[in-house]
């Protein structure tokens, strides 16, 4: 068969991969789909179009969660008819969160099914490569902790809600998380002081001031418009406690920076260890994800191993739709 | 001599009490400073001109913390150049954080003591009145606690800084507060969800859900645009554990907006409790604001009475502007 293309239509970005035989070709494509939900079958038209003439597209969403749309419902059949109005005929498969990939209409049956299911495709990848393992895919504004026992995804929520609940998913990221999301008091001086419930600054800014990310990798908008550089982003982290940088020294700054980035780890690290009761034996991490930086250091406070999907590094880093372009070259070929 | 205008500049908000004898008129005009800072100048001059032509304006303003600037003497300096661009040659003092009314040159000179000053406006007017007493001003963003003993302002902190610290100010609002600040896990179904960190839903709608505030006292924009109403307010607020209004019914989402006023209400009694230990004795909460509500509510919990400035509703909702009014005519006149 020809090339296929897997699609991942987030709420902040589309990410997109080609796979035709060994070939592969990654895009990631900013587009916020609160802001101007009209133009997301143009977005989708141009990403498809960039990469080739699939002969089928294999999409999966979190987009629907946006406040662009009322309920799950509307938001789902929103981006399937963006995606049909995009693919002008192309086949289109729809993952679900199952692991099945269905034609559009019966997607349209059970958008419960089809909503937020991007992680089981990468789930379903790993498995594949290895048996026993925790994903841990770490993405600017979440994180996915899925255990993989036998070949079998063991997952004990499917909808975000039943994910939120089991702490299967994390609502904390490393470019997009609101920094006064992340902890309700930050070390000052010796003491703690409560953070300003604003929009001041972002996960980005404190993986950018210690290091984990450069200044080309902060892939948002910054809160208050001005470069994503360091300088800029301990001006933002200071204001989260209503504070500015003549308040403020650079190593008072990066000391909250770090203990933010502390928190983070807390967090995920416990909802690994809580995710691992799953597992039958030790397993391997699989980090993913733009801020696998993360999940890397979660663990090696397990004190677990690191295994590396066959994928580039671009890859891995939108890996839902880079398993969902092998899962659908794989299905679509045994079908044929 | 003539009247007087006390003037509140915000990051959401400008906030101004006109004063001529036993006249007051009182304006509120949303304005966010972010969004258009250079528009701040004609702001001013629209409020004041409809107010009427005053003999002498008082300012104060906490929009200097807003990220439009990239530091607090920036802020400040900015924020007082559009006053004096607006009030064209009428007479202009700026209040301190010591109490003091400054005039424009001094003012500059000390940035630091001109910044977030206007909760001494307040308690100054309070000490008038009642020297004994625990002023509450729950605005939309933050809550000031000030304890008054022996008709002294007795504060640990005089900048926003200081003040967090201190607990006398805390950052959380009846309006503006994204509830994913307010409390990290929410109650759903028995259990426990950790909420989603966007900016689904802010206070307002958990207050409007509760009824602790009509569709006409909503005074700052949606968070998904949508109406301002209890059923839109729903649909945001089920977000906020990704879910919808079919995933959730009216009295699931109804509990998780009760938690939230809980944890707000445990949130500023703590810090009343804190501020208290600075009284000599059992004093009288002094509630202000537009979540004046909430501060009678902690008042009960601290088991102490509540008296009310001689103002109207409307003036104690902008209590510094409406204090400022009132200083600045008694000083102004003194000198006379």
């Amino acid at each position: 068969m020809g090339g296929v293309i897997g699609l991942d239509v987030g709420g902040a970005n589309t990410k997109a991969v080609w796979r035709e035989g060994d070939e592969r070709r990654v895009l990631s494509r900013p587009f916020e789909v609160w802001r101007d939900r009209e133009a997301l079958a143009a977005v989708l038209r141009e990403v498809v179009g960039s990469l080739g003439e699939p002969e089928a597209v294999a999409l999966t969403m979190t987009a629907e969660l946006s406040d662009a749309f009322r309920t799950k419902r509307e938001g789902v059949n929103f981006v399937l008819d963006a995606a049909e109005a995009a693919l002008a005929g192309t086949r289109l498969v729809v993952l679900n969160t199952v692991g099945e990939l269905l034609d559009a209409d019966s997607a349209r049956e059970r958008p419960s099914e089809i909503a937020a299911a991007n992680w089981m495709a990468s789930a379903l990848a790993i498995a594949v490569h290895f048996p026993e393992a925790l994903m841990i895919d770490v993405g600017g504004t979440t994180v996915d902790l899925i255990p993989i026992a036998g070949g079998d995804v063991v997952v004990r929520g499917r909808t975000d809600l039943a994910r939120l609940m089991s702490g299967e998913l994390v609502y904390t990221g490393v470019l997009r998380t609101n920094l006064a999301a992340i902890a309700a008091h930050v070390p000052v001086r010796g003491g703690w002081c409560p953070v300003a419930s604003e929009l001041f600054a972002i996960s980005a800014d404190a993986h950018l001031i210690l290091g984990h990310i450069g200044t080309g990798e902060y892939a948002c908008p910054t809160p208050d418009g001005r470069p994503a550089t360091v300088e800029f982003a301990r001006e933002r982290v200071a204001r989260l406690v209503c504070a500015d940088v003549e308040q403020l020294g650079a190593a008072e700054i990066d000391a909250i920076a770090a203990y933010l980035y502390s928190e983070q780890l807390r967090l995920v690290e416990a909802a690994a260890r809580d995710a691992g009761t799953q597992l039958t034996a030790l397993a391997p991490v699989v980090p993913l994800g733009s801020g696998a930086f993360l999940a890397r250091e979660v663990a090696e406070r397990l004190g677990v191993g690191v295994r590396d999907l066959p994928w580039s590094e671009a890859e891995r880093a939108v890996a839902p739709a880079a398993a969902l372009a092998e899962l659908a070259a794989d299905r679509l070929r045994a079908r044929c």
